[in-house]
Order: structure tokens, then C-alpha cells, then sequence
């Protein structure tokens, strides 16, 4: 259940970020010591209990202390709850108190009378558990306690995982393993890597995990597994981590035996109700439902000739009475083939905003195709004003190489959350609408599918492992930048040395226009293998229906290439404000990275670089390769910083990742020519091979394609 | 790729029986210290860096010392091969040197001049790599290294593990997680495991890896995939690891396009010389083809009219110019129902004898139906004397509780390995027809059905890993005793303390038998669930065919219970020597163990207690069961020997297994209640609920079903 702070065979990447690696610098160390040598923690609850833990985990390994506890507050340093810190309360107005909420704290240093004090403090356990972690964070990153002023309280309400983690334990788009949830062996058998998992989340103040997978089964509702839900929810409950579950819209046919799931049947309106009330009988905090409906072959109210706002609200008034949430996915389409399927969304939700329960919140990807590399944010943010709108974001790397990739996903995520809507004026970001700042009557959240698995890193590729952190920090503050987040992950993950920090951010901060580079540049996008999505695929044209297929999305031909979604074409781009209308559809503002995601452009189209746009994509291909051989230099570097086991693994990666990107710019390249004509511009290398080869590869047994 | 010795949060149990915890006997550390600060060990092959390697960890761990190399040997302590030995080759005769061939070695120490000097010497790499593993379990179990004499040598040749792993990662009978081959990932990136897993396999002498199931994928001989099986060789070959495959026979029209695969045909012959050859350019060094043929579905020389000899030695012609093998399974049961399916192996395969290949070996398991709790060794063993056969072991435990039940195997093993087939006089062991005793020219060898899966234990359940170490031990050795294995495996893997270790060896060996008690007392067999084989179903009687269900086996009705093979009855018991036939088939003789085996008896039939038939059933059935409750009152004793982490995962695991075997007890007390029609004597325990109750547990998704 709890580590020790040291490796384990060479360093494995199981301690995550949570590694409290001995602090090399004496001074600090003398100042935490004096900090921390003795302490008021009282401890009544299963979650400062957890708290406490932590902090001595945390103490052991990076000063080598174990604090002494007091009995009350006396003038030394006081962790606990505002209404236990005795005479230290002036430290905190009350104001302050209001303003950190439920889930925030604070955390203050002064010097008295030549003693070193320190004050984490908030309204709620939960705020104390945060606030250990905090502090523990601020030690690992080699920061000064001196000083202290801190006032942190999360922007979002519901930051969760979801998992795409099937009762079978194949995990759809997973590839890190299976799933970590050992069904057959729960409930007797609490694994200790569900308190690890826990953990890790609460550091990131990650506050619920949507256990299975959106493609639901109905299995997870019955007793058998309600009682190993439960065990899963009371392991993590310390860490204030709340279960949450994919269900299936048919569920009251499939399970209930009902005729129908209509969800303003009275039957089914009962069935769910009572479903419902059973869960919380197990689980008293239960968070809520997480539901794709009419999407992807998906049973749904539709089915029954209702709106997404019935379905939604049927099952959220189910859930209200035990104040649980429902998240309804805006991520549909429905059986019939779309002139544009980005504008599928926006055409079904934009008309229902106003008629969902106060305890339903929408579940918008950032991107209103699926999680490419590059998208265009999504035109719901902004268009829902009386709606509550999660953002999700796919942290398990579907489109982003899988786990061989160094994709360091904070940039693109930001990118998304930096878009100014203009729903609301100038500055009216995706974050600001996240953050609820236009009707604070609404629900906030957002929600990350987990790229965690059996292997023994959780994430596959060690660098994976920031995205789960970046996603955490992201959710707790919209407006933190992705550099901070990798700074602190590097330094907690890997190493303070300054020499390690700068270069390893760089690539970090790099890595994610890198691979749109090699893979999707200038606003292509869903050009991967069929199906498993693995390696290039432009030439996938026959798939069961049109939008499945790659041609469908890039539209290339001997004239150009490119969607056009301006006026002239799908108008797609009719679903955002004038502002942002103008933007991307006038050809002198709309920057390269979206140009082929909303216009359709003649391969002779004269870029801004002066290179056509022939030239430029090929440009695009070749950089993007080339710096993957870069990063390798950088890594191969850097190997007096890193453990060897580590220093081995990233190492092979990026081999990988190297040969992947190269396959990924031949096969374009290859494919894109012989519409365009034009020959490979001097100075870029032959494809050793020729097209008909790259579209000869097969692949197997490609992982994350788990079924049900 | 090379661990620290230190643990890491607890110890999650991947380090396995190689921890190298510090020593705790101040004068052991010295003693250690005085043969080891200073030594010749010559390392210019990647096996014998391999076997430096690890003594350095060993000894930083144990000991914490590295030791200085020297270059020459020059009086101090020696470790290499017995050419470089010099002035020490006086102690060791040539006639030791040939015994101990090419995989043994060779431990002496003296005391010369005052001074303590070691050697270790072999006549091959390998050996040197084998006997530093033995030298520091040694000091793992607290042995002196004081007048030391160590000559050891396997007792057979082929030592290998079969991996039961689909290219989908799923594991056919895993109940340890999923596959540790991540095909996908391979061949750029190997997994620190992969090593870990060879190191593991040879510090107990097991010298070979069939990667995948013996229901055999097509797959595995694809260039795509026989790129990454070499990755895996090369990962392997510095720990003498040799990789084989298992083999599908119509191999060559499914992959090959012929229209047969009829091993007599040319094409068909070519086809598998041209794969075989294709093979071996990657790997020079590849063992070779495990067959699973007319059995179970799959198909084989049956389906072409042609015999198993026929099948074995076209492949068996095919390796023999590469030298390798063909490991051809005994396992076969046509698509007719038997009259006995425990008759089968012998019918089919007696007849054949001295037909096979020189390089062709039958792989028979230890019972002939199917690796039950208990059975009969199978009859084949000392019925083919001018064949190689080899023992197929199953270490996970498809019948004994999957990974939840402690269940330690080498008693089992044993009671196969030291059965007296009396086929060459008395005393001619199972153990020694393994050994090749009888008949010198034939290949020799033992392989175990891998309980190896990616959980960081490795197992599943930390007692598991027992059931591997123990395996390797006996393939090295079938003479070994199981209680001295069980002895070094615990002080290796948990503590040396005598406290701990007698009362958990006690436990470990009467594990087995407390398993049988509840689930298959009395020579019961095959009632477990259908298909999953999780849990009880001695009422299974609608499946596929009569030999599938588990009243076919125990043919219970009102007048009695047990299979009759005896002359009255299905006469597999004829298949034995007169001897065997004599002891098993005379009631005054038969012991319990095997009474139901061979015998169909009244419910009122007196057994050797004075109980019936019925009452003895019962109590073992509830003696099982407490069983499991004393067991966990033993560990619970322990918890001062054992680190919190192992002791709470063994702990949950024992409460898992406990209410297991009471429902284990309660299914099959109530069931065949219905036949005996007598009550549960006075004394125990009423069963909590009734017989449809149990009748109606449905466990979905149960492990180890995977399938291609």
C-alpha cells in the first residue's frame, strides 16, 4: 500500500512522480527539517489519516525525518483544518476561507520569535490532503518554504478519469497493458496499486474515475459487480476520489427486460430509478453516470424519438435525490453519413441548450472530430450558455503514436483551453467557459480518458505518465501553463539538475508539434490506419461508410487538398462566432496549423513562407522526422542525469518513434505526390521505399482494440 | 534492466526469489566477504558479463561489497570455466569435469595459507552462469561457504517453460494478468521484464521458453513476428535461455496456401523445411516446435490418415539439420466420445513406440485426463522405452483456485515423479525414465506450463512464484525433495527466521492436499465449473460431449459414486504394469487417495476409518475447508516476519480462498447429497444456502479464456 521512498531495481516508473528522492541541497534541507521537525496533524478521518500518511512517506524520503506529532497547536507548525489552528487563524481571513471552497487551501510560512512555522489549513479534509501534497510538491521541485503565501482552490468541480477499461480487462484504446481493475479478484482482493492509483490522483487533485468504458457494458450493473465497485469506491474514498459509470442506454432492456429504454416510459423512468437507488445502497457517494448515446452504433433516447435532453434528464433525475451528475457525451453521430461530421454536435446540442437538469453536464471533446493531433476547438464551447459543458480530453494517445510517441499533450490541451470563443466579448476562452465564469449556476468539469494500464510505469512510455499529471493540474487551474506543469513533472519525475530541466522542457514543449508535423501538419487530419488507428493511413477509402474513411477527411485530388468547411464548402465554420468565422475563413488570417482544416487549397497554393503548398507539406513531413532524431540527440545527452533503466527504456522509444515517424512521412509524402505531381523538392531524402510497399503493411494484433 | 537490492514501496514481490537482502549474521557477512572481496572472473562472453553482473548485485546487496577483479588467477578465489583455471584445476578431476557435462559445475572452497579462496568452475559459460546463481543462493539462505563440495549437473536436458500466450496478449489458463510478450512493442523495445524473466529462469536452470499457446496461432511464424521472436532470443541467449514455438500442422495451408497438410505429402514437407530454415536465419540457436495435434479440435497427421510418429518426425526432419527438437504432446483426444478418455494417450501412442525420430519427444502430463488436483500418473510413462518422453507440468492453476488459492505444487509433482511404474523391475520411477536412466540415447526433459503473467508479482499470488522456482528445481533434479525446496525458496523469497519458516513450510506442503480436500477428495476428478474451470460444478452435465461434463467423471448415482477402471469397468487400470495394476486395483490395497479413481463404491461401502464412503467424503470435504482457516491463523502469527505489503495481499488471498473452499465443501456436500441421500453427520456445519443456490452462481468473465 505505501511505498518506500527508495528505487527498486534500477527505477521502474511505478512511483510515478510521488518518488521523494533524498534533497540534495543542505540548506533546504536544514529548512524543511526546521519546518517540519514537529508538527500539530490531528488525524481522525480515514482521509487525513491518509493525508498524514503521505507526509511521512513523503518526509522519510526526501529529508529523512519522521515528524514528531503534537497534541495541539502551540505555536509550532500546524497542518489541519481552519477550525483546529488555534491561535494561527489570523493568519486567514475569512474571507480567503470563502474563496478556497470546499476542495482549496492554503499554506503560509512566517518566522516567530526565531521559530520557522508553517500553516496548511483548509475547510475540508479534503483541502488538507491537497495542501500535504502541495507541500510535498514544493519540497521534490527544490523550492524555499520561506515565504509562504499560498491560496490554491481548484477552478473546475468534477476532474475525472474516464477508462475505457472493459470487464474483460481489455482496455479500448489502452496502450499501457489492460485494465488495472482485476475484476475476478475483486471484491476480496484489494490490489495496491488501486491506493497507488488513488494517490496519484489526489496529487493532481484528480477528484473521480469513471471506471468503464463509454461503449459500456451492462455487466457493471449487476450485483456481482456492484459489490466489487463498491470495494474499488471505499479503497479510494480516502483520497477523495469518486466512482463514477459508463452505462448503456438500453440497459433497462438488456438487463430489465423491459420492452423499451424510452426514457419517458414510466417503466424505464422505475427501472433506473430503482437501478439507481440499489448503486447508492452500495455506495453512499456515488458520483453519477457518464453516457454515450446515438453515437457509433450506441443505443440512445433518439432511438426513441426523444432529444439527448430526455434521455439526460430522465437518468439526472434518478440521480438527483443522491446528488450524483449525469455526463451525456456531445461526441455523436448517427447512422446516416454527415456532408460534414464536425458539425454533427453542435447541429444536435445547439437547440436543446437550456432544457437539461441543473444536475447534467455535457461532455464536449475539445476538437469536434476526435481527438486529432490538430483540431479546431470545438464550436459547442461558448454556443451552450445555459448549459453545464465539460471539456474531454484524450490523454491515452489514440492518434498520438500509442505509447511509443513522446507526445507531451499540456500544449495541445491549452491550445484548446487558450481559444477565445468571442462568445461572450473578446477573451471569452474555452477556459473561461470551463471555469463556469459566464453563469456560475453551472456544473464545471473536466474529464481525461486514462492512459493508465497493467504495466508496470501505468502509462507505457515514461513520458506518458506527464500527461496524466498535466491533465490533473489542468483540471484543478485551466489558466496554469504547460511549461510550469512540465517543469515541476521533470523535476519530481526526474531530476532538478538545470542542465536536465531545460533541455528535456524544450523537447517536452516541442513534442506534440512535432509529431502534427510528421503525422498531420497544415489542418490534415484522420489520415491513421483503419481501425486501430496505428501508423499512417491516407489511403483508406473503403471502410464501412464515408466518414471513416481517410479521403473523406482530406479530400485530396490532382486540383489540391483540404476540407473545405468555409461557405463555399460544409460551413462548418458557420457554427462559431463572426469573429472567430473571419479568422479562419479569410485565407491571410488563418494560421498554417488550420489552413487545410477549413479550406480546400490547389497544391499550388503560395504560402506564406514563399514555398508552395506542395513544398510546404513535404517541408512539414521532413521537420517533423528529422526532429525526432533531435530529440534522440537531446536524450542521448542527457544520460548522466537519468537512471539507466529509465535512461534505456526512453531511449528505445524514441528509436521507435524515429522509425514510426519516417514510415508516417514516406507513406505521406508518397500518397499526397501522387495527386500533386510534383516531385520531392531538392534536398529532402528519398523514401526507401516506394508507396505500394507502405500500403503493403499490416499489423496485427494492433493493441487498444478491446471489445466487450 | 538490473535491479537495486533495496525494496520499493514494500515489496511488491517482483524481485521474486532474487532480493539479495543485506545479510543479518555479522560473522556470515564476513565469512562471505573473506571468499569474495578479491576474485579472477573472466567475462569476455555476453553470458558470462551476465553471470558478473548478477554477482555484483548479489553482492551489493547481501554483502555490500563489488568485488575487485583481478586479471589473472593468482591464489584468490576463481570463477571460470575449468580452462582458465590454473594452479586450481588440481582440485577438481577430470572425472568430476565430465560428469557435471556441459550445463554443471563445480563449488569448492579452501582455506589455503590462511587465506579463504573459492572456485567455481564448469566446463561451459552456461555452467559458470549457473553456478553463480547457486553460490549466492547460498548465501541468500544463510548457508556457510566453509568447506564447500559442490558437483552439480541437470538430470535432464530439455528444462523448458510453456507459455500458453496468444499474439493478443491474452494467456489461455493465466490467471496472473496478461501476457508479458508485448508483441506490438517488439522488436525495438525490450521490456526490462524480459530480462528479469531469463535472469529468473536461469538461477533455477531452466534453459528454455515455448513463447506461445499450444492452441497455436499462424501468426507466430509470419516474418513480422519472427522478427520480434528474435528480439526476444537475443534478450534471452546471455541467460541460456533457447526459445522455442508451438506449431499449428496445417501451418502449411493456412499460411503456405497448399491445399494440405498431410505430412507424407512433398510440398507439405518442403513447406515446413523452407519455414524452418526461414527460422533459423534469425535464430541460429532456436529450440524448436511444440505440437498440440489431433487434440481438442486442432488439427494433425489423424486428419490426413497418418500417425503421430508420421507428423513428429517430417518436423522432427525439418530441425534436425539446425539441431532441434520436436516436443510432441501426448495430450490427444479424437472428436469420437471414449468410453474412458483417461485411456486415450496410451491407446494411441504404445503402438508407435521406437517409431519416432531422434530428435522428436513425447511430452506426456502428469495424469492422463488433465492435470487435476490428484491423479493417477499417467500410464505412458515406462510404456515407451525406446521413445524419449518427456513431463508436462501445468504451474498455473487451472484446477487448483487459478491465483487465489496457496497452493504450493511440488508435492504434487513429486507424487507423479516418484510413482513406481515397475516397468523396469521395482523402483523404476517416473523420476528416473525422466532422467533418461533406462535408456541413455533418449532425450530428456520436463516442461511447466507458465504461471507467469504481467502482474508486478509476476503470479498473482505471491505463493505462486514457489510453484515456478520449484518447477526449475525439480526439472534440474526430480530427486529433490519438496520440503528442501520450499525451505530455500521461503528464506530467498520472505525470511530466513526459523519462526517463519517452519510453521509456513508446514503449510506449503500440506497445501496441495488441503486443495484436494475440498475440491477433489477420495480420487474425485474434473468437477470443476465447465469451461472456466472456476469453482465447482460436479452438476455439469449439457456440454459439447459426455467427456467434457463432470458426471461423466464421477458417475454418481443413489447406489454409489467413483469411475470404475478396473476390469469391470472402463479397464484403463490394464494400461499399467502388473504391479500397479495389482496395488490400485485391489480395495485392500488402493489408497483413499485413489479410491474414486479407480473404483465405483456403494455410499455405504466402509472405508479404513470405519466412516462410509459418504461420511469420509464429507469430512474431508469440511476438514479442507478448516484447513484453509488454520492456514490463515498461521499467518496472521507471522506478521512480524513479513513486510506489510506481501503480508496483506497474502492475507486478503487467504480470505478469498477460504470462502472458496467453503463454497467449494457446500456445493459438492449438497450435490451429492442428492445421490447419497444421507445427512451431514452431527458435527459440522450446516451449509449456509441450499443447492440451487450454488447451482445458480454465474461468474462472467472468469480469467484465462482467452482465446486467438
Amino acid at each position: 500500500m505505501i511505498w518506500l521512498s527508495q528505487p527498486c531495481h534500477g527505477e521502474n516508473g511505478y512511483n510515478l512522480w510521488l518518488r521523494y528522492k533524498p534533497v540534495n541541497s543542505t540548506s533546504l534541507k536544514t529548512e524543511y527539517r526546521s519546518y517540519l521537525n514537529q508538527i500539530y496533524f490531528p488525524s481522525e478521518s480515514d482521509r487525513l489519516k491518509a493525508a498524514l500518511d503521505e507526509l511521512n512517506l513523503g518526509l522519510n524520503g526526501l529529508i529523512g525525518i519522521k515528524p514528531q506529532l503534537l497534541v495541539r497547536a502551540q505555536g509550532s507548525s500546524v497542518i489541519a483544518t481552519s477550525n483546529k489552528i488555534g491561535a494561527l487563524k489570523k493568519w486567514v481571513p475569512d474571507s480567503v476561507l470563502k474563496k478556497i471552497g470546499n476542495d482549496g487551501f492554503v499554506i503560509k510560512t512566517i518566522n516567530q520569535a526565531g521559530r520557522n512555522v508553517l500553516l496548511v489549513t483548509a475547510n475540508s479534509d479534503l483541502g488538507i490532503l491537497y495542501g500535504t501534497f502541495y507541500l510535498l510538491k514544493l519540497m521534490q521541485t527544490g523550492k524555499t518554504l520561506s515565504g509562504l503565501d499560498v491560496v490554491e482552490y481548484p477552478r473546475t468541480m468534477v476532474r475525472v478519469l474516464d477508462h475505457w477499461d472493459n470487464p474483460n480487462r481489455t482496455v479500448e484504446r489502452g496502450y499501457a497493458g489492460f485494465s488495472i481493475w482485476n475484476w475476478h479478484k475483486l471484491p476480496g482482493y484489494i490490489d495496491s496499486r488501486y491506493i497507488d492509483y488513488a494517490r496519484a490522483n489526489a496529487s493532481v487533485g484528480i477528484n473521480g474515475s469513471v471506471l468503464n468504458n463509454v461503449n459500456a457494458s451492462i455487466q457493471m450493473l449487476t450485483p456481482a459487480y456492484l459489490v466489487k465497485i463498491k470495494a474499488l469506491a471505499d479503497a479510494f474514498r480516502p483520497y477523495g476520489i469518486r466512482v463514477y459509470l459508463s452505462v448503456k442506454f438500453d440497459s433497462p432492456i438488456e438487463l430489465g427486460g423491459l420492452k423499451t429504454a424510452d426514457p419517458l416510459d414510466p417503466e424505464v423512468i422505475k427501472w433506473w430509478k430503482i437501478k439507481t437507488d440499489e448503486i447508492y445502497s452500495y455506495i453512499p457517494d456515488f458520483g453519477g453516470f457518464l453516457v454515450k448515446a446515438n453515437s457509433e452504433g450506441q443505443p440512445g433516447p433518439q432511438t426513441y424519438g426523444r432529444s439527448h435532453a430526455d434521455g439526460a434528464n430522465m437518468l439526472g433525475n434518478a440521480l438527483a435525490p443522491h446528488h450524483g451528475i449525469v455526463m451525456w457525451r456531445a461526441f455523436v453521430y448517427d447512422d446516416k453519413v454527415p456532408d460534414d461530421r464536425a458539425k454533427q454536435a453542435y447541429n444536435e446540442f445547439k437547440p436543446l441548450d437550456g432544457q437539461f437538469n441543473a444536475n447534467v453536464i455535457i461532455q464536449v471533446k475539445s476538437g469536434p472530430i476526435d481527438f486529432q493531433p490538430r483540431e479546431a476547438f470545438h464550436p459547442l464551447f461558448g454556443a451552450l450558455p445555459n448549459t453545464s459543458v465539460m471539456l474531454e480530453l484524450q490523454l491515452t494517445q489514440e492518434y498520438l503514436g500509442f505509447s511509443t510517441h513522446l507526445v507531451y499533450e499540456a500544449p495541445l490541451f491549452k491550445e484548446c483551453m487558450d481559444a477565445d470563443t468571442y462568445r461572450q466579448g473578446k477573451n471569452s476562452t474555452v477556459a473561461r467557459i470551463l471555469e463556469g465564469v459566464y453563469n456560475p449556476k453551472l456544473i464545471t468539469g473536466m474529464a481525461g480518458v486514462a492512459n493508465i494500464g497493467t504495466d508496470v510505469n501505468w502509462c507505457g512510455h515514461p513520458f506518458a505518465q506527464a500527461n496524466w499529471y498535466a491533465f490533473g493540474r489542468l483540471a484543478w487551474n485551466p489558466q496554469a501553463s504547460a511549461a510550469a506543469i512540465a517543469d515541476d513533472w521533470l523535476r519530481m519525475t526526474f531530476s532538478s539538475e538545470k542542465v536536465f530541466i531545460d533541455p528535456m522542457k524544450r523537447e517536452m514543449l516541442q513534442s506534440r508539434e512535432n509529431t502534427v508535423n510528421y503525422m498531420t501538419p497544415l489542418g490534415l487530419h484522420h489520415i491513421m490506419g483503419a481501425s486501430g488507428h496505428y501508423g499512417p493511413g491516407p489511403w483508406t477509402d473503403n471502410m464501412g461508410r464515408a466518414d471513416w474513411t481517410a479521403v473523406y477527411y482530406h479530400k485530396a485530388d490532382t486540383a489540391g487538398i483540404g476540407f473545405d468547411r468555409t461557405k463555399s464548402g460544409s460551413n462548418a465554420l458557420g457554427q462559431y462566432s463572426p469573429e472567430v468565422q473571419a479568422y479562419f475563413g479569410n485565407l491571410n488570417t488563418c494560421p498554417d496549423e488550420y489552413l487545410l482544416w477549413f479550406h480546400h487549397l490547389s497544391w499550388q497554393y503560395k504560402m506564406r513562407s514563399g514555398k508552395t503548398l506542395w513544398e510546404e507539406m513535404v517541408h512539414h513531413y521532413y521537420a517533423g522526422a528529422d526532429s525526432v532524431k533531435k530529440m534522440q540527440q537531446t536524450w542521448n545527452s542527457l544520460r548522466p542525469y537519468v537512471d539507466q533503466e529509465r535512461f534505456s527504456e526512453v531511449q528505445q522509444l524514441m528509436a521507435v518513434q524515429y522509425e514510426e515517424a519516417i514510415r508516417w512521412r514516406n507513406s505521406c509524402v508518397l500518397y499526397f505526390q501522387t495527386f500533386s505531381r510534383q516531385p520531392i523538392p531538392v534536398g529532402y531524402d528519398r523514401p526507401e521505399h516506394d508507396l505500394a510497399y507502405y500500403r503493403s503493411l499490416r499489423y496485427p494484433n494492433v493493441p487498444g482494440q478491446g471489445v466487450n
